[in-house]
């Protein structure tokens, strides 16, 4: 057989140990040939690629990035270029498509596998809002990463008798503050999915200063927002250059906790560094896997899938599935996270 | 309520953020109080014990060890000291008794909840041996510890042109073997589930330095095993100071392998280092879950059971299940690994 | 003897472990007794201490932070202060005074050993601007911190394309940024000794695009400014709340990068992770022999020094010297780094 | 100008870096070319070489291990073989030889540039053993996987109430014993410079244990030897394989201290690990400025010379010099050790 890999969207670890995984099972195992699309969806409707045998893979498994690039596509351009993908499909001979990204990626996916291409996704993100998998690689790194920033700052905040607000990722869900805060033992966690009410989040940190600790931890999902009505807020947007203003969550909440409670407050955005790197053992593992199974489905015929993690196991879920609905915090994980903080 | 915790068994990362995580939800959240025996179920049995509010737990949710201290209690001498526990139980005015501990420290908690104490377990081992619960807190940190050995040995073992072989924890299970084996691109795994036949491990490794390679990394389950009749294998047991002797999987593999393949080969031994220290984000965030949800059971009076993790959720399963069998690798993920490597 | 001890001025990785070394050397080896004073010279002034045992200091060697606090003080509040400090001094029978801390507390140091109180100084700063010893303890974890970010960053920056502004600690010097770009291969570092051109670093990134290269790393320090009319330049200040606005180079230096080069470039701002946390091996073995040293002065009476390190050497400085100028990063050391980015 | 690198002995973090660096200066600033041969001396022998241009050392600074790989060669090899080096030297063109390795390196550095050739050396041990600089990379490197693994095995020894003793590297010098143990804070330090007397060892951690602490941690250099008549010891040797026994003075030493103490005590052996993989970010700016000196020294022709940082600068000093004595633990470095554990 013939695959052709592809990697799109943002930069996630464990995206070289898919590939490798990929290329090992099917070349190996299989005996397959398989190529990678430069720069995402783009190398497939250009037809830029590079042949991906053992070499190519070789010493890529803990190293961050994508050894293929990847690039952001308009869904319209995609849209667009459905029949120059299959073209460059039959051109090349190719079995199947193995797309590895996020919910843009995967919406494409479907796109290619409802016009006809054979299509096996892998989903990728670091926010970990896939609804139909237990957890994406990329994630436990991020946690990892924010988890150690703030047993870092834990230490500085004491020295300093301050509460830093930070800020991690997450514009629509609030998983790696959750995890992250939790790991860490933050003193108050805001994530999109519960609007918070600026009043409360003072008085939560409050009482911490008032039984005589010294300084507080409030993490914040990048999306997080206050309650309509609770406190003013610059929902950010263009400055006068066209760039991104970074009002930011964590910002505006120093600024409001500190008037509030009369102590220096500070914000930290830890940003892009959750995003790249090595990945965590999990995630190798976890990568690794979706690879090999993804290779499998392929030589099982099962497209228009994409794989997923249940439990330990490996599963194949429909693609029209996987990006129906965001997986959010549920209520439940966020009040468990509440009480022990 | 008035509950007793305890900690029992091998060091552990992630103890301390299950004591924490009992504490502040049963204190802060059900106005509970809560101590803590010292050195295991020694301390029920000797009620040697002391008193765990919020300041006791602070600062330990990263710290590995454990703050009660932990020993390992003979079952004869546990047997016979059930009343005495349920003397003290009484005299303390305990309404539950939550150990954390492996597979010893489960079957003691069976025996006492059978002989009437309430007791809600919590599943503690670096091994992931535990066959109800998808995965226990302190196997994360353990094959991370592994993964970032095992990184670092892979430049050496290239720099010397050697064959080193590295012995990780797991006696009776591979799954540590496993998936630092798999996140770190080891060669070759040998486990204690699939006893290994010298010549064809051998043929591997050699397969490898045929095909251009200059070194090989395989990775050893302490307990692994050579088939019957594959080669000679000393079992270890005692040296002349009744000492255990640490023949070793690795030593003798080493010996075998340089002996076939007529390159260097050296054993690597991780030993203590994966059990201890601070533990994962991931550790960290399933120990507080695992506290959080013990509480809650308690508070249901869902007495003779156990924290465990399925898919994304905590649930509780009876002690009797939990005890049962050992979790081992099934023939499919060693496969999986088998073919990445 | 009996010695008084205190950290002042911003967070630092090693401060503990001075106040550890402090308190072993003098307590078990010379017998003599030590209290620390709370929250920096706060705590002189006020006469808030606490008694220093062997109990008080266990297990704070690898941990970040002060477990004395810290404070800043007006240089003025200090020199109303200095005859409640004597007062202080003699009723609590103090034989020596160790301040550990930055630029600001040396002065403040020399200032109370010139009205005649018995100092040994003991130098602090993340930045390693102090110029009679070769480093300071905290510098190595910051630039190591910082180095592990730009790993990660590099990866990111690779995937997404992009020019990645990363700006690091220093407002007078550019030592951090200097370290950290040097070890993470950034592709060009400013700092604050070497006003930039922004015409000519935009070449210089831009080359490296010429050159085919799909991203690049400019390390800021965060004090680097351009060279005068080189571009226009918001140096921060308040904003309408009375807050740092954090202008930031960093977020200057990418909006001119990318109207110049026609690439996509973001700004990250690591802050306060650089300074806090558990230290380095390195600077844990500093900051030890640091506190060894300043106890032996002590009982030589070799007041109105401080130590630093000469080579592989602890020797005494006298306090006058240690503050007269800033180290700032020589001519030739910036072209090394520059030579090989 | 020609030059041509190699890398000899055992790996060491930081070797990639210098390659780089060399490669990076002269390149780019003095339009020089470079090759590299493999496998060190064995590729001058036999004129076994590659082209190293900047693609050539893309992505290297923070990997462990040498591209170039590396071999140990018989003194007597190399004598014989200098006419052919210079053969070869002469036949490739070249203006200078940049060996980069330890003791034995530099003596055949010595040896080559007293036969004519055009020499430069760099300095690399873990061990941190040449005397003429304050020190080397990968010492820092080899130091910090120590100490990680030192704060780990706390914990364990902590929650199993155990003594344990770690061995670290070093056969004739106890450089990273004594730099982890401090940084460490462990309790006892063996050294070969000091040979131990067993009695007042188990002396000094029994009256851990009196004092009412559960643990001990012992870390001894793997060349600690007893004080002569102290104990019997058993100075390894081949085993029946003609492998070396690895009796170990970590194992001996738990042996003597359990009969002593009546304590559980444990050996555990870091090995390998603490030789390779990725370099800290001070070994890489070490390593870094090395491979710059060298490369301005050869421009300068200051030949039959290496670099050496002395302070903080990297100076030139006579090969000659550099292999005379080996650099050890001097008396008051070990005391500064032993009064604050």
């Amino acid at each position: 057989m013939r695959i052709g890999v592809l990697t799109s969207g943002g930069d996630c670890p464990g995206l070289n140990a898919v590939i490798r995984s990929v290329v090992h099972r099917a070349v190996v195992d299989h005996g397959d040939e398989v190529i990678g699309f430069r720069d995402g969806w783009k190398g497939l409707l250009e037809c830029d690629y590079l042949k991906l045998d053992l070499d190519a893979v070789g010493g890529i498994l803990a190293r961050g990035g994508t050894i293929l690039g990847s690039s952001r596509v308009q869904p319209s351009h995609l849209r667009d270029g459905v029949e120059r993908a299959k073209g460059h499909v039959a051109e090349l001979g190719l079995d199947a498509i193995i797309p590895i990204g996020g919910e843009g990626t995967l919406k494409a996916a479907r796109l290619m596998s409802d016009s006809g291409l054979p299509v096996v996704g892998v989903p990728k993100t670091i926010d970990n809002d896939i609804a139909v998998t237990d957890v994406t690689f990329g994630f436990d790194t991020a946690v990892g990463v924010a988890t150690e920033a703030l047993d870092r700052l834990k230490t500085t905040a004491e020295s300093h008798q301050r509460v830093l607000v930070v800020e991690v990722m997450g514009r629509h869900t609030g998983w790696i503050a959750l995890h992250s805060g939790m790991a860490a033992g933050a003193h108050a966690i805001v994530v999109p999915e519960r609007p918070f009410d600026i009043e409360e989040l003072a008085r939560r940190v409050g009482e911490r200063f008032d039984a005589g600790k010294r300084f507080a931890i409030v993490v914040a999902a990048e999306g997080a927002k206050p309650r309509p009505g609770s406190m003013e807020f610059d929902e950010g947007g263009k400055d006068i250059y066209g760039h991104e203003r970074f009002a930011g969550i964590a910002r505006q909440l120093s600024i409001e906790l500190e008037q509030r409670l009369g102590k220096e407050a500070r914000p930290v955005i830890l940003g892009h560094v959750q995003r790249g790197g090595t990945p965590t053992a999990y995630d190798r593992v976890l990568a690794t896997r979706f690879g090999w199974h993804a290779v499998e489905a392929v030589h099982r015929g099962e497209f228009g899938h994409m794989t997923a993690l249940r439990g330990t196991d490996i599963v194949m879920v429909p693609l029209a599935e996987a990006v129906e609905t965001l997986k959010t915090v549920p209520a439940d994980r966020y009040e468990e996270a509440e009480c022990v903080l």
